[in-house]
């Protein structure tokens, strides 16, 4: 683990997700894992800080949530968009070395079993809230959020420095079909 | 209503949301009319079409909701940042006249009593699901999408055009306090 990853205090978690990045998912049940890529994740509550995220049936990340209760959501960046995509379109049902064949670079912090993605910006570690109802009739997760760190060249204090960065650090955010947009200029509504 | 403004097919309605914009909530009951700025809005299902939204307990827009079954989720441009601010910030419950002192250009689709914010760059008209548990215990407003617009200078057969429209037409993502990022340029993971 790179010395630049810090923790992000609990209450800051939602800043994380607020632009509507698109995620990475990663979840973990004994020694299987797997990540996928998801576009419909969202902050839910500051405190306690709560997020959701929406997982289709046939995906086996969601099996792995359902038998552990943990999921892991990561902010990938503009460098990682190859393996985001690879992750958003193959699903490990039907190829068991998924993670393996998309080169996907893992690795874990200390006291969580669960699989981190190298290179994002941030990841948010969540005990699964269990709500039948939504993840039935919704495919909608909600959880808890345990911890949360960030790259600390890119978030820091609560704040993104995007516009600090090279491109390369910047969040995508999928529309369709493999094409995204990536975040671009901050905007200060005070100033402009 | 200028002509620009056109339908979007419902199973194409995601795609409005997809990138996580910061989005306007519209309601009405009766002549009561009320507007307020969302971050935490998502897509939650393709067909048919879905999505949610959470909103607090203390916005006057959530109450209106609740009385009616209907709301609109509006996709703002940079070129409202002042007044998407402004709408976020304070309520209706404390300033009546809100809507008239933020100085919010109204306009209304033949055969819906919902207030449409004029400028922005696409509508997505709902129907509430009631779901008393999510609405109380999370916040969070699930709503069936029985019709959807966009102006079709930025969005058109089902995909968005900011890469060939000026920047102020770009969607704006909030982090807080009134810092937002304006969204970027598109990248296509099958390319790069």
């Amino acid at each position: 683990m790179n010395n630049h990853i810090q923790p992000v205090e609990l209450a800051k978690t939602y800043r994380l997700l607020n632009h509507g990045p698109t995620v990475l998912v990663s979840a973990q049940h004994q020694n299987d894992r797997d990540v996928m890529s998801a576009a419909w994740a969202c902050a839910l509550e500051l405190v306690p800080a709560k997020v959701s995220v929406v997982l289709d049936k046939s995906t086996y990340t969601r099996k792995l949530i359902e038998k552990s209760g943990y999921f892991v959501l990561q902010v990938p960046t503009l460098k990682q968009i190859k393996l985001v995509q690879a992750l958003g379109s193959i699903s490990k049902t039907d190829h068991p070395e998924k993670l393996e064949n998309c080169h996907t670079p893992l690795f874990q912090f200390a006291d969580y079993d669960l699989p981190m993605v190298e290179g994002c910006s941030a990841w948010i570690i969540c005990e699964l809230i269990p709500e039948p109802h939504n993840q039935l009739t919704h495919d909608l997760f909600i959880g808890k959020v345990i911890a949360a760190y960030a790259d600390s060249r890119v978030f820091r204090d609560g704040h993104w420095y995007y516009h600090e960065v090279s491109d390369e650090w910047k969040s995508i955010h999928h529309v369709a079909g493999g094409h995204y947009y990536s975040i671009g200029d901050p905007v200060d509504a005070n100033k402009t």
